[in-house]
């Protein structure tokens, strides 16, 4: 799987280069052990988009660069992080196109090669944050594994709420896209009005970007996700598209019946939920967040990095990644 | 499994007691699924090694309470963490005396509660640290998370020399017990001279902990572990008793011959290493870093708080705990 094109977004790109060689640095400085059990993700290239949030929103005020790279490489450090204990929890074989940490090294590797990057991810931030930059960062992953713990639980629970769903995704995702927005304002040397609707313009854009990557899982194609699909319901995780069609529709007791033996019914059950209307309303959903995102962004000067900001609203409803 | 006593120390034993309050409270007051899978680790009590060093140390010299319970909490919690990915690496089941969060729980959620109290204890450490304080914690856990990659990698290798049996108990062990007196040291306000002597303490009565931990693997009784013996070598982990009668003694071939079925031969193994002095010669060893620790205090004025440093250090010889 290819790295995400920034090309549209002409005036961070070449910044965002210079930042991957960056973060590869820090990455590639460490012990070999644990360089050879990270550096395939590394490679992988993730599409780095909040490095690219934290560095755009900075550029919208005060931009300082040590600082705002220092901010972007802990946050991504932390996604990987992330990233490797959820395959774990997942049992996945796939990410990004190549095998899982937890697939190629096992479970024992992985558990502390995200560890690794965890407390690589702290070291690098205390470089640059103050004491409040800090808790912004522990406290998002504080709550990450909190809503980790949750949806384990959760498991194969299709009278989930839309309340509980929503909570979810928020934790999972929207927060770390908050947090994102909110250092990048910090870096910017925002006050706290302006701070709010940038944190609030990355949490919309989190909750889309979640409920896009929901929906993947119900796309008949699999080449351009780099991972399995359909991975999400088969392992018990129920989202949108699928709540909608239980709760919403007569027919959902069937889907139910066709959930108890999900991998068998596999495209079956995929087919149910896109006839019933569970892609199209969580389309509808993420395209409403975005919105609000959109939104958030009137108040800032309409210069070239907002259009980067609104631009990629428009590229996470496309998932064109 | 009882906590351990304090009460031979009188002089900090009511702090820690209300440390351990304090303790208690910043892992209360998070969310209840989080809390239920800590809660039985927290509450079966751990030894507190690691905080009564930090806090006995900042005594020495000019001591500020706030700041040194939050390193005591910071590193307490962090050890925590560590706990609670070995054991899945482990499969464990038995800790202090109680199930481990793997076995009750899954390792699943072991992995997201340890990686909660990791940024929870960084995110306790952010509201007193200076950046040169939150390095030497974030570097040992980077160090900690290499060993135990290496030492995963290293199973069932009875080549292993001693330079990597030393390297393994270093960074499993000694370098936390180092961070934690370098940082009692840093809020004594000692020099640099003085702060590497107390450090270098830490480091000796680390590997001393280790050695006499690898010991207990040994010991026909099982009653005051709180955790299976003969875990080690059943799990390919080969310490320093075993590894001196393989290497120094000509009986060495037929050990290793009993490790190719270890767990049927556990207790034939234990006797075989007891027998060719595997453990005698441990003990020797560790005696030998008591005896460097306690030369590092020597420079130190003689009051209660320093004889507290000594008393543990004995203490530990005898693992009474």
């Amino acid at each position: 799987m290819k790295k995400m094109s920034w090309k549209e977004f002409g005036i961070i790109q070449n910044e965002l280069d210079e930042f991957e060689d960056y973060l590869q640095n820090l990455l590639d400085s460490r012990q070999s052990l644990v360089k050879e059990a990270i550096s395939n993700l590394a490679q992988a290239g993730g599409k780095r988009i909040r490095p690219a949030l934290i560095i755009t929103i900075a550029h919208l005020g005060n931009y300082k660069q040590q600082q705002v790279w220092n901010f972007a490489a802990t946050i991504e450090i932390l996604h990987m992080a992330t990233l490797i204990h959820d395959d774990i929890i997942d049992e996945s074989h796939l990410r990004r196109g190549s095998k899982t940490v937890q697939s190629k090294y096992g479970k024992d590797r992985a558990v502390f090669a995200g560890d690794y990057l965890f407390s690589l991810a702290f070291n690098v931030l205390s470089d640059q944050a103050t004491s409040k930059q800090f808790k912004i960062v522990t406290d998002v992953i504080n709550k990450i594994c909190e809503s980790e713990i949750q949806q384990y639980q959760n498991r194969y629970n299709y009278s989930l709420s839309y309340r509980d769903y929503y909570y979810r995704i928020k934790h999972k995702t929207a927060l770390l896209f908050e947090s994102s927005c909110a250092l990048g304002a910090e870096n910017a040397g925002f006050n706290q009005v302006q701070l709010k609707k940038l944190a609030q313009y990355g949490r919309y854009l989190g909750m889309a970007f979640q409920l896009t990557d929901d929906l993947l899982d119900f796309k008949r194609e699999k080449v351009k996700l780099g991972k399995p699909n359909a991975n999400d319901f088969t392992n018990g995780i129920y989202t949108l598209p699928l709540l909608y069609v239980i709760k919403e529709k007569e027919c959902g007791q069937d889907l139910k019946e066709l959930l108890s033996e999900a991998k068998s019914n596999k495209d079956e059950i995929r087919e149910f939920v896109i006839k019933n209307g569970g892609v199209d309303y969580t389309l509808s959903i993420a395209k409403k967040y975005i919105k609000k995102a959109q939104e958030r962004l009137e108040h800032f000067p309409n210069n070239s990095y907002r259009m980067v900001l609104t631009a990629l609203t428009d590229k996470i409803l496309a998932r064109e990644f």
